[in-house]
């Protein structure tokens, strides 16, 4: 068997709580882990450059297979020597299956077990998604990490639907596997599935653990249900997970669930939750969400953060932000998205070191005190 | 007498046209001349960062005065400690006086001899600008170079006309020159108007030649009359500027002009054409104009201008940008933004390269080739 493209190295777990300090071994360099990873839809991380991202600390970058596929066409970045050299980004990228966007964005969806019908959001052409194109996209596409495709459900659906679901996604998973071409230099990671029901998430770990993938991703999270509840499904389901892979919880990006979650035994997560609220003026901080368009910002010389140290805090003040986004200066988005993601990366840094001195603990209480996640009413980022 | 903020140094003329290389001294460091400026309007050049401006040899950029003064106001940005700081600037700034927006973007206007009143494009709110108005405004901005508050007109208006409005922008330049409260650190310029005619292109400039500004600008060109025009206008207008003084050509940002321009004796250029076009995908090249969204581009993964050095030619590929354009990622305007104006500001150093070289004359024949402007039915850029 050939060695997988794709290895976990686990250094470190955290005395008090399941927070793992690791590495994670790709075809472009080893990188620590816990991760964050920023998502760069359309092959661009939306309003920075991959020199930015090397510099602000990036590990990983997401690329989404449905929006690629569609444009440019994998096919095109197959020809221009795959997605790394298309967008010149040297360092891993992760891709989606494009089940996610599949049953997001697009309209007259009919799912059979041979896979997905579908009109695109683009033109409304109809499409047809199953675990071997999606694979085939995604070995166009080159990634370091390639998601199997899944069925995205809603979170409060009947056991039967999500067991028949789930049972499916066991199917997909084991056709994905038997149709990747690249195993040497791509590896695929298998979804767990299975809602708030432990012993559906049990039956799709135990699946697809059987199946041996170098990496497991938990999906169906983030989709609506409350953080108790996200964190409570994580508590039965990352033990279903070998130790010796690395856990990928999809679709996650506020600072605190990035904690909640690495205490679960997560290692990578992903979310365009930084830049998306960056791109109308909503920054992450040290002591909770600034929405720089305020008018109390406006003669606010400061950093956005006094506690930062990135570029953007180092050289600009909130007064010049609110300045960009009420002039509709579109580099107020790149510095407000630069910014969040270093947050957030910084974040992780920080946390790998709480767990390196067992004291995750109390780095969650000072994450939460400071940015008001333990206030009532707080907000969700 | 003070010494004035800003001083000109001729180190070389081309022995076979006007083209002078010199070099500008202000309170922001020397720089060599002639030079293209960027355009930072609303105190940012689009969707450029200043490090990028630094990076690829930017010397001074512009601020656009009615813009600043509207929104966020010259008075925050006097308290923020000036404009080179709230925008994170240390190199030299010029800005213009208003004028030239009051007289294209504002409403319902009304000129008369204290000044201009106007309602703004923003909320309709009725203003006024005065010479001693404009003043004010630039010295709370705190620019290197300020520009004296003209009257700008159509370029075809009668002898009369112009004559009556020639007279007003003296007055006003000498108005403007007593209300300057900062003439150790800034510069304030004049601005030669006269429109085609040369008795008042004379009249204006040994007006304001008697009143002795450390560099005059040559104003109302590049507003609809032809190159051929705008040429004649330069060959008898520079040579009534003194020698040891900057002169600027406002609104000229072709390769073409800028060669014509420097070669009738031109130091300093701006323009909003390299960003404003690069926003919408036009890129200029050694080989001539590129609409990189146009479908040829699809599968070219050749670099946007085989002959450019810059960050964005060693890094992407035509296909990049295309699709970038094509799926509506704003991080493609900084990309084809950041080439353009490389493109000019390295096309200025060719020039410079070429006046020490007493080789002008080649260095057009050459570029205007390339470039396809010896084309019948040549575009203006
Ligand atoms: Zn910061
Ligand atoms: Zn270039």
């Amino acid at each position: 068997m050939t060695e997988p493209a794709i290895k976990y190295r686990l250094i470190h777990e955290d005395k008090h709580t399941g927070a793992r300090l690791g590495e994670i071994i790709t075809p472009h360099g080893t990188y620590p882990t816990p991760m964050f990873m920023p998502v760069g839809t359309q092959a661009s991380v939306k309003n920075i450059s991959t020199r930015e991202l090397k510099e602000m600390g990036a590990e990983f970058i997401l690329g989404n297979t449905y929006h690629l596929w569609l444009r440019p066409g994998d096919e095109l970045i197959a020809e221009a020597g795959g997605l790394h050299k298309f967008m010149n980004w040297d360092q891993p990228i992760l891709t989606d299956s494009g089940g996610f966007q599949v049953f997001s964005l697009a309209g007259n969806r009919s799912i059979k077990e041979e896979g997905v019908t579908f009109k695109n959001h683009l033109n409304g052409d109809t499409m047809f998604l199953s675990p071997e194109k999606a694979m085939s996209i995604e070995n166009n596409l080159g990634s370091d990490v390639m998601m199997s495709l899944d069925e995205a459900i809603p979170y409060f659906e009947t056991y039967d639907y999500v067991k028949n679901s789930v049972e499916r996604t066991s199917r997909w998973a084991e056709r994905g596997l038997n149709a990747h071409r690249r195993p040497e230099d791509q590896g695929l990671f298998g979804i767990v599935q299975g809602a708030g029901f432990k012993s559906l998430r049990k039956q799709s770990a135990a699946d697809l653990v059987s199946m041996d993938f170098p990496g497991y991703a938990v999906g169906g999270l983030s989709v609506g249900e409350s953080k108790v509840e996200m964190n409570r499904v994580l508590d039965f389901t990352t033990p279903l997970l070998p130790a010796d892979k690395p856990r990928y919880l999809m679709g996650v990006g506020s600072a605190d669930s990035l904690i909640d979650g690495a205490m679960r035994g997560i290692d990578m997560f992903d979310c365009v939750l930084p830049t998306r609220i960056a791109r109308k003026g909503t920054l992450m901080t040290h002591h909770g969400r600034l929405v720089v368009k305020n008018g109390k910002y406006k003669a606010d010389f400061r950093p956005i953060d006094d506690e930062c140290d990135c570029y953007v805090c180092q050289n600009y003040t909130r007064a010049y932000l609110r300045h960009l986004f009420n002039a509709n200066e579109l580099h107020g988005q790149n510095l407000a998205s630069y910014h969040n993601l270093y947050f957030l990366l910084k974040m992780m840094e920080d946390l790998r070191t709480a767990i390196a001195n067992d004291q995750v603990l109390e780095f969650r209480e000072m994450v939460f005190a400071q940015y008001g996640f333990d206030q009532v009413n707080a907000r969700n980022f």
